[in-house]
């Protein structure tokens, strides 16, 4: 019996995601354990992957089921959820020339290559002739893709992040965000800075390391499906809802950076491990955007773990592996891991000034991609804006606009989605909070449950059956905006 | 300009070397770090590399592409190495369709499963049904594959770990080994057994894990290409020879077994280490076969490992870990490691009945394949070898025909490549000492590099380009034999 055409679309989703799971396992190896001697061969693996990977995507015989499964009808909404969702995989897949694939690969390669030995020489000039490069790939890459209905080239690039959202609506937000968020920072900095003195010492690694596993059991991450691990960059990385991998990085001298680091990446962690398992084999076992998917992170890590209930309930539990912290209260505690500065550098920027650290590189990147401004000139452009939006100019390059890697790996339309994360976690945790009554208190005695339920229920388990902002509408009863996390900030900072 | 026909086959050679890089490491994360609940997915993973590995390897274009370079000359070895490797490759896999395929793989996990069943209640009718599934099957694909020329059905799966090797060379001498074996056996163990109480005891594990890094540091296993961790069974895996994994496992209250399994995983790697870097993206980057594989293996293990010299060198070492040991003299030790007993479980045996234990499963499973041998008759037919060849008759089918695995992976043809690792591994040893002078007084110091370079030029750096008999009759003038075997055990057990 010939197979029916969705029996050769399950098939080759299933192996995609297969294929897609071995991948994230390639790249959890390679910053965890992989041998220094390993990194040539490991990228032949990857690139072999992924190619297999974009095979099972294109290959005429899987474009011709996915024809034919459209112009039937279906009535399973699951159905046809992966249908829209393989459409828009295989026809982004497509678009893009195996040469332009290629091409692209050398150059991040080549692009991280140049923006290491500018970083550590402080030279933007051995960096510039990459990023032109990787800029003019882009933009063919765009080109390729064609702009979305209403929009411009970014947004074509946007769109693998953020399907469905543009510049004309980021565009306007930011700017919202910007009038309330500089006059906000203005007042908080002008305080006296909050006592932190007890967190300057020296903090034993394998009792940091014991409160991280601690805080993977008390959010709820299942360590029977997925595990923590070292990394000098945390990240996580989801192989399948049964196999999540998260790590963390300890530093001697600064007991706050694991905390907050395994806090976040269990954010990612929990959303992965609470995709829809029996969906485990499509295209919808996965988040719909980057940027819903850094709204768990920051949630976990700023609206739960910033907050005043929180160390209520683990301040006491710290202090039992640091006897150190035994004399502060969880109001001076919650204060010293609230500290608000002008700071140069994006990763360690707290959550009042963090959005103008992206607002910043959007309008850069925005202008490179509209022909606005010329990569000779961006370090100028960034210390300028960097004094205008966050009142500091960077010394050097390595503090300034050679600070990140993304632009070395050629990705442009990914920083906003940090900023929509951190939108949606405001909205998402003030309806958690009018959804499950009593949720401060439960939070204050530790008990995290409650709100990971709400969560799994209503961001979690929906997987890609909607997009980003639909999950976030039903959810919250309003789309993408600033108001909720506006409220957040002034209340917590405002006072 | 269109590719040539070797451009083609370079490119499919990259991906499958690169594919199977990735399959062992999700082999070795599987054994290692994976949490138990990423097992399903796992499966998938494992099934989608192997697919897309199986389609580099069949696919039109690179059939076609082989079928031209191959009528054309080339004056390069290492080219017409790579087409004989590669139409033995590809010639073996084309041949069997797949469902076969699948139905195989279905057959495996079943007999997995139902082989610990039966192991865990004793009862070998609980395996017997999914073993005959798995012996059919393994029929068919000898079928399919088609007897080598001069040979049975069970040449065809022997050529899948031993290209080349026939049963009409190992009857002769298997038969040869049992004639001189059995007696050696008897004489040995009419002894009285060696003094090992200082092996009794608790070992630090600690201190144990210490120990093998500075045994792989010792034989040269390069711990920045390659790494050590621990899993229940040990087990190495080659990702690239820049990237070799292997494992220990350790027993607090048997120091011996850490020590053996590192220098026996350490063999491999090392042979894995060695390949020959420069074609590392051709299938040339690999052992000719699993005999010559585990001669390395075993050469360090036994040859090395269990030699006096070796412990004049690192007995001091050890005992300054454990000062228990500090009394013991070399000698009393190395007599103590080569402790020889007639016992029932293949992977606990000495080198001296280890071979008589692998005699024992050729014999059975080659009357299987023939159909001389019903496997409901299975268990006597083994419990009855076992006493003519072992002098002991297993009291459980967990320490008879149950205790191995490797059947219930329907693996038949695998076991005499054991066989064929020890006798090359004395072929091979004794050629290293004849070839570099000196070699007894530097194992003794400690010194371990004068082997590895042997081992290196004349074994691990030819890789696919000849076959295993080939390189070892290049590397000690003799093809496959026992004579260095026997004058090896008769010298050491003997007198």
């Amino acid at each position: 019996m010939p197979e029916t055409a969705w029996e050769t679309l399950s098939r080759a989703m299933a192996e995609i995601r297969a294929l897609s799971g071995a991948s994230a396992l390639l790249q959890w190896d390679q910053e965890t354990y992989m041998p220094p001697k390993g990194s040539g061969a490991r990228g032949d693996q990857l690139a072999a992957i992924q190619g297999a990977q974009h095979e099972r995507l294109t290959a005429p015989p899987v474009a011709e089921a996915l024809a034919r499964a459209e112009a039937e009808r279906t009535a399973d909404p699951d159905r046809a959820a992966a249908l829209r969702v393989l459409r828009f995989d295989h026809d982004r897949a497509a678009r893009i020339p195996g040469d332009l694939v290629r091409a692209i690969a050398q150059a991040q390669a080549a692009g991280v290559d140049a923006w290491k030995a500018a970083r550590d020489t402080g030279d933007f000039g051995r960096f510039a002739p990459a990023l032109e490069r990787l800029l003019a790939l882009r933009r063919e890459q765009a080109s390729a893709y064609g702009a979305p209905a209403g929009g411009e080239p970014y947004d074509a690039l946007l769109e693998g992040y953020e399907p469905g959202m543009r510049v004309a609506r980021l565009e306007p937000l930011f700017a919202r965000l910007v009038s309330w968020l500089v006059p906000l920072v203005e007042k908080v900095t002008a305080r006296p800075p909050p006592d932190d003195a007890f967190l300057r010492g020296r903090f034993d690694p394998e009792q940091q390391w014991q409160f991280t596993l601690e805080l993977l059991d008390a959010v709820g991450f299942d360590r029977e499906a997925g595990r923590q691990d070292r990394s000098i960059h945390p990240f996580s990385l989801g192989l399948d809802p049964g196999d999540v991998r998260v790590t963390t990085r300890i530093f001697e001298d600064l007991p706050l950076s694991a905390i907050f680091s395994t806090l976040h990446e269990a954010g990612h962690g929990l959303y992965e491990q609470h995709l829809p398992a029996e969906l485990r084999r499509s295209v919808l076992c996965a988040a719909p955007s980057m940027g819903l998917h850094e709204s768990q992170s920051r949630l976990w890590e700023n609206l739960v773990g910033r907050s005043l209930p929180f160390w209520r309930a683990f301040l006491p539990r710290l202090a039992r592996r640091f006897p150190a912290l035994e004399g502060v209260s969880p109001e001076v505690f919650f204060r010293a891991v609230n500290r608000v500065e002008r700071s140069l550098v994006r990763v360690e920027a707290d959550e009042v000034t963090y959005n103008l650290h992206i607002v910043l590189r959007f309008e850069l990147e925005l202008a490179l991609l509209r022909g606005k401004l010329a990569v000779k000139d961006l370090p100028e452009a960034w210390d300028a804006r960097s004094e205008r939006l966050l009142g500091v100019r960077p010394a050097a390059a390595r503090d300034g606009v050679l600070q990140d890697i993304h632009w070395a790996w050629g990705e442009l339309g990914y920083f906003p989605t940090y900023t929509l994360g951190n939108l949606y976690a405001a909205s998402l945790f003030a309806a958690a909070r009018r959804g499950v009554p009593g949720l401060d208190d439960e939070l204050g005695k530790g008990n995290l449950r409650p709100l990971l339920g709400w969560l799994a229920e209503h961001v979690h388990r929906i997987g890609r059956r909607k997009e980003a902002e639909d999950i976030v509408r039903d959810a919250t009863g309003n789309g993408l905006g600033d108001r909720d996390f506006e409220a957040y900030l002034t209340e917590k900072y405002g006072a």
